[in-house]
């Protein structure tokens, strides 16, 4: 975005033809002008204290109308960024930085008992509605940034070389070809596995249950970072199992301490993370915290379930090791799939379930007996030679992009106080927005002008985040998800005027 | 199988070369004479005290030495065929019939902790085991009576016309196009439902674990008919469940009376039957008194879970009608899939699971957020254009006749004593032996020459049916294969000997 222009450079108009595929109405003028002098404030050319153009000179500046400037002015005056000083003119009240990330969670006391409502089937069923104008909801990519083309073209040649019409029941392990590459992937971020201890899942919300499922029973306590994805505490209620929220740096992960104090108090069966880009909180837990966590566990004797779905979607040059490689006593359940990188509808995931591993395979067993095989055929050929590492730099660069973009838009058009969370990896914002603020009446009527999002609420087991909404951002840059938005803002303002 | 001549005709010799295909040595020339002998048995030409030929006119007749004549009958006496009366000659001592069904199983007093042995997942391992010789195992159709070369175009076809690559989270209740065909089909046996209130799911164990997860609690206790599926004791294992084991005619199914009682004296939760041609009995209930328990269990307020998975596979003119078809409450939740009739390895099933829908719904959604896309689009196309009736009239006389050579030859081979199951409809035998028999020993010595069945205390949560197992049927008919049931009538001899 251009910048205000200083003093004596010529004037700009900003009314232009709308470029192709825009086919929506441009913002009025006074919001446009408006976005530029934000965006002089926040790229530093502006600071709080400094005097902008007077009315008059704005007007000619932009070849607009008195009228524009100061129905323009009115607005940042509302949202606190100017001021109008008497008989002097309007004035930066605050030099406006990147929106500032959430602060820590706090821990909860006692173990929740789980009564989720309806909310969350309500929401994932909004998000599979047609015509979205734009869907920040699903926390998967685009088709736009996956090779589709590649993966169905591999999904029918090994249907043909395999005839899967003829396979009979898979061994309850899953297919081999697929637990080999899978394992050759693990190697490469530190953890050396066998084919054989690994358990082809339905995705990793099949493989996080399965290992819960295995390693607790009804009435047991498990410990996880808050917020933490809504799915988990699905899993949680179904399983009657009772979920004890620990405090959580949106920066780091899981507060050790805190963790340490609730397994000393509690008596917990398990603890499940989502350690690198964690959903909603998209932090990475440092390399060093990993090992110490495992080693926390251990002496604890508590197992880990570890989400790593975003593991792969780092933005840095290294993609950071999962906690299991840090295991040396099979204390970690690691838990993963295809469905954030490749194409959720393979429904490919898996689990390396340490010690667990025959207990994990006969639940899978008695589950569904055994995953559909050619999916699975499809993702071991993609994997093997579909040129996987190419695509994920690709989907990484394509990530870190619109995380940028979206969180730009949001510092620029969200109300002052709003914080935004700046993950390093995966593909969703976390926003929080002032106490006051109720992210289910944001949900609604952004639903009602066909945006999906994540209310906060879902992602705790006690209600908590009121003021917190999740943004997935692995869409493709367009007008219309930058005017989607920019709608959610004047949505959240409203609210707050 | 030629029958023994009468006194006075030609004399036929027994050895001959062997056919194409044929690659493993002949049966030995006394084992070949006495087959003979019972063929003429059961066919009724020779009857309960009449005289045999004596030794040395069978020596001539079948152009072998007197010692291989005598071998041969001493084994038909052995088997308490025929006796010797002295100076007289030998003489058919009973007329051998079809072997007669087994005798209706009993209930259990009180609902069984499960505490199920590994056996199950070391059986159905064995079961995947390449080099087979004969797979008596598994309950689903060779691929040989599969359109396998329709079911990998179509499958392809349909990835590249919904480019499943670029597919997102599915529907936690499934692709649409399937539901709707489902629907369609279940109009035709009486059931008149919305696409909107099916489920698909992971193949029927699946379906019927989701369902009795649904409407159950840990602890709770359900009644089922015994013998019964394993899976489903797996599956009631691993909800901690209580079985409640309740007699069942092999003819008809499930005893009402005994079902009513049970009823009035526990607790029960939920019923889970296999009505129509029952794992392993292969029973059908008649229409009638479907409709009676469907009243019966209204009446005590027990949902059914239906598994109707084999109700496709009738050898009669008409398909018989689920129980669902005579629900009038919403109170049976349907469970059935394709793996039986199409391909397992697709692994397409679904559930109507009547007024507890939503519920079943959400509990799949947390179970794995949805199934594979790819395998229902091919499952939907399959259904609508794939000729699926023709393919099912094909497979049903091919089951038909199956099932009846492989009675035919354990009526021949197994020792006196034997009773074996007479289904009108799906794939499986099930064989009970004298008392003394241990079915868990001929499993072993059957695997030893690579002949997998499935022993009886695996379908059966108190280890009953020790001296029965089951055998699947769904293979073509090849000297192998009969080979190999002959070889499991010899072990099962030898254990008795």
């Amino acid at each position: 975005m251009a910048t205000l222009v200083s003093e004596g450079s010529s004037p700009e108009v900003l009314t232009r033809t709308p470029e192709p595929g825009e086919d929506a109405p441009l913002a009025p003028l006074y919001e446009r002008i408006a976005d530029r002098i934000l965006g002089s404030i926040r790229d530093g050319i502006l600071v709080a204290g400094q005097r902008i153009p007077s009315v008059r000179r704005a007007s000619e500046q932009f070849g607009v109308s008195i009228t524009t400037v100061l129905e323009a002015y009115r607005r940042l005056e509302d949202r606190g960024l100017i001021e109008a000083r008497p008989q002097s003119g309007y004035y930066v009240r605050r030099t406006l930085d990147r929106a500032p990330a959430p602060a820590r969670t706090a821990s909860n006391e006692t173990a929740a008992e789980l009564t989720l409502s309806d909310l969350v089937m309500r929401v994932i069923h909004d998000w599979s509605q047609p015509g979205l104008m734009a869907n920040f909801g699903v926390a998967a990519p685009s088709p736009a940034l996956v090779p589709t083309t590649r993966i169905d073209r591999l999904l029918c040649r090994e249907v043909r070389r395999h005839s899967v019409g003829s396979l009979a029941y898979e061994r309850p392990l899953g297919l081999e070809q697929l637990r080999v590459q899978i394992a050759r992937r693990a190697l490469d971020v530190g953890v050396t596995i066998s084919p054989d201890d690994i358990v082809t899942t339905c995705g990793a919300q099949n493989a996080v249950r399965l290992c819960l499922e295995t390693i607790t029973r009804p009435g047991d306590t498990v410990a996880i970072e808050t917020p933490t994805y809504f799915g988990l505490l699905e899993v949680l209620e179904s399983l009657h199992l009772r979920a004890l929220e620990v405090a959580t740096f949106p920066e780091h992960g899981i507060c050790l301490d805190a963790l340490d104090e609730a397994l000393r108090r509690h008596r917990v069966a398990a603890c499940v993370l989502c350690p690198t880009f964690a959903n909603p909180l998209g932090h990475c837990m440092p390399t060093e915290k990993k090992g110490r966590l495992v080693d926390l566990l251990e002496r604890h004797g508590v197992p880990l379930v570890e989400d790593d779905v975003y593991g792969d979607l780092t933005f840095d040059a290294h993609r950071p090791p999962p906690v299991k490689a840090f295991d040396r006593t099979d204390n970690v359940l690691l838990c993963s799939s295809l469905s954030k990188t490749l194409a959720p509808g393979l429904r490919v995931g898996w689990t390396m379930p340490g010690r667990h591993r025959r207990a994990v395979e006969r639940l899978k067993f008695n589950s569904m007996l055994a995953v559909p095989t050619p999916t699975q055929l499809a993702a071991a050929a993609f994997l093997e030679e579909g040129g996987y590492d190419r695509h994920l730099r690709r989907l990484r660069r394509a990530c870190a992009d619109q995380l940028a973009r979206v969180s730009d838009v949001v510092t620029r058009v969200f109300p002052l106080g709003t914080r935004v969370s700046r993950p390093r990896g995966g593909c969703m914002l976390w926003v929080e927005l002032p106490e006051e603020f109720d992210a289910l009446q944001l949900y609604e009527s952004a639903r009602a002008e066909r945006i999906a999002i994540a209310p906060g609420p879902i992602f705790s087991a006690t209600e908590r985040y009121r003021n917190c909404f999740r943004m997935s951002c692995a869409v493709p840059w367009t007008q219309d998800v930058e005017r989607a938005v920019e709608r959610l803002g004047k949505l959240a303002g409203d609210q707050l005027r």
